[in-house]
């Protein structure tokens, strides 16, 4: 169940004094091949830290033999000394494993703006070398925890003609979780023998209709990223769409853990945008209420307010998501309390329950079309305002 | 230092059992002349409620001779229903009042979704007609409060050749608050002598560097209107040049009171950026960092966490602010603690005090050009998600 379930692949997390807290901070995951092909999704944000420069440049030839991960420092907004870290990082693990620098993939997270402390990063990838194992990659998903309170992982295993392969997957993220990507680093892993094209194919799908649909605040982080390695030692050569379906169903499970350990969240919200002329129209319409802290609040205090909702749908503009605010139906964990743009009634909204379960279904019918797509995100409470004024992240 | 401090106006402010404190309720402002221009800016939320419907017909022939207003109920997604609603209130008051329903604009705010007590409200109506006074403008701003903890008023005085006249305003507005425009209602009132185009010109040009500038939570509402009314009862003449700015000094003053009672904030933040290719350039950098979470849950802590300034800045796509994330400055009250995109040090960041006072400004230098613009918004606490949770408003 973790990262090296799929063969060919070793993983450690080791404590190297990078977090205060003394936790797990460093984690390494290395392909042992036969093949080390791979692909990277990274943010979109322009301010981007030194391991994404990096990164970038390295899968740049879809060959990845190693990954180092550290938590307790995002080396994000520190300049040209900042860089030459990551990339020291990445020749010390590489000497350490007998490989070179330009295929070692970097992810770093934690605070912005500040250096790493290096003698501690070096000491820790040396660690993590000398403790690589075939069922490491638990120890791994510890390591780059930060507010996360579990460590997430997932797999799946499939069949392609007589072989077997799978694939799995860590990943953290507990803050500025918004699109493209959530505040995110994951490491994923198969033994399907695949190309790099295909591979590069299928994380791109899969992220965008996973992680990419994740918005738990609105904010888009400066280090996300996620990384595919594909092994080969399965022996299965597997199909470009079956390759997609199984990194779509990993990175799926994942992203909705990422929403249930979501910063002082009390609520995981599903907003299902349906009746749209595309799916950019319902996207932008669902993200648009995803990203309304009124009706973020209001759900933290169990009250259906479809008002906000409605009031959100409404700042879209019309040529991003054409429809009539007169036409719109809300429908709140399966009671529909607004119809053509008025409401139901006071009796019909005191039917909704959402202090029943922590997962709240908002479902918003444009009637303008049959597009429909779903954003995840998670209520506005007194603990996401605690977590994040008081932890300097 | 209300709406009738120009001459011209009456105006009354009654408690007519809309809102459930008991408090003042509804309020009606007539313009006496001998002018009755008007201009109105409206909000650009596509769900509208009844009373924007009605005032925008109103107000397209640019005469108004009076404004009716009520809190305790927004009128906003209660269907054909709600805009007769809406109408019967125009026509009751221009009965009272012996003038045209097509004169009469109309304002609501409180909770959305459901119908007004129309015997209450034209009861109400009838009792502010019965009220009406030259003094009666500070009534009359009591009367719009919702969660707003103070009435909203500013008055500026000006002189052209030998005549004076002067601006008075009263605006509502403590959530909901986003540009275009934030959650309010605002009368404006004038005793120059202006002519239709004039006043819109004015208007428009006012409110966008004024309430349009303000975004306190991100939400846009259904119901925000901005009425200037303009009587000449001054028998002066002003140019549109004189009339802008003295309407933008008004709202500038209105608007800063909005943000100074946003609901549950304890910051007032100046976010400006400059060094912008354009003024919407850096606008839209500045709405960036105002409708970051985490920057204003930072900004509540007391933590000038500038690598979310900067993360924030980030998320503005090229094409809409071009500008090199390795290039900008952020200054946090004086202190500047990132230069050319990295951190100064714990030591200098240390030097900024966010508890000293409610005003905090954020200063964000992108050296791509020579434009600036400043947003103000709030800090995210845990009162704000407190009101938000459990008033349904």
């Amino acid at each position: 169940m973790s990262i090296t379930t799929p063969a060919g692949f070793r993983a450690a997390g080791v404590a190297a004094g990078l977090k205060a807290s003394g936790g797990p901070d460093v984690a390494l995951v290395v392909n042992d091949g036969p093949d080390q092909v791979a692909a990277a999704v990274l943010t979109t944000n322009r301010v981007q830290a030194a391991p994404v420069l990096w990164t970038r440049q390295v899968v740049g030839d879809g060959v990845v033999s190693a990954v180092v991960l550290n938590s307790g420092g995002a080396n994000a907004c520190t300049g040209p000394e900042g860089f030459a870290d990551t990339h020291r990082s990445a020749e010390h693990a590489a000497q350490s494993l007998g490989i070179s620098a330009a295929d070692v993939v970097v992810c770093s997270t934690g605070l912005i703006g500040e250096r790493l402390n290096m003698p501690a990063l070096l000491g820790g990838i040396d660690a993590a070398a000398g403790a690589l194992s075939g069922d490491g990659g638990t120890d791994a998903a510890h390591a780059v925890m930060t507010t996360d309170t579990v460590a997430k992982e997932a797999v799946v295993h499939r069949r392609s003609g007589e072989a077997t392969w799978s694939v799995g997957g860590m990943a953290k993220g507990a803050g500025m979780l918004a699109p493209a990507l959530a505040t995110m680093l994951s490491v994923l892993t198969t033994d399907a023998a695949v190309d790099p094209a295909d591979a590069d194919a299928a994380l791109r799908a899969a992220t965008r209709v996973t992680f990419d649909r994740v918005d738990s605040d609105g904010c888009m982080s400066t280090n996300d990223t996620v990384v595919l390695l594909a092994s080969g030692a399965s022996g299965a050569a597997v199909s470009r769409e079956e390759l997609t379906d199984a990194v779509t169903a990993v990175c799926g499970d994942l992203a909705r853990q990422l929403v249930a350990d979501a910063e002082g969240a009390s609520h995981d919200i599903a907003v299902t945008v349906s009746g749209a002329t595309g799916e950019d129209a319902a996207l932008a319409v669902a993200r648009a209420v995803t990203r309304s802290n009124l009706v973020k609040a209001a759900i933290f205090g169990n009250d259906p307010n479809w008002g906000r909702i409605l009031a959100a749908a409404g700042t879209v503009p019309e040529d991003v998501a054409p429809f009539d605010p007169h036409a719109v139906d809300v429908t709140v964990n399966g009671v529909t309390v607004c119809r053509n743009g008025a409401g139901e009634g006071r009796e019909v909204v005191a039917l909704v329950d959402l202090a029943a379960s922590r997962e709240v279904r908002i479902d918003v019918d444009l009637h303008a079309g049959d597009a429909a797509a779903t954003v995840w995100t998670n209520d506005l409470t007194h603990d996401y305002v605690h977590e994040n004024s008081a932890y300097s992240s």
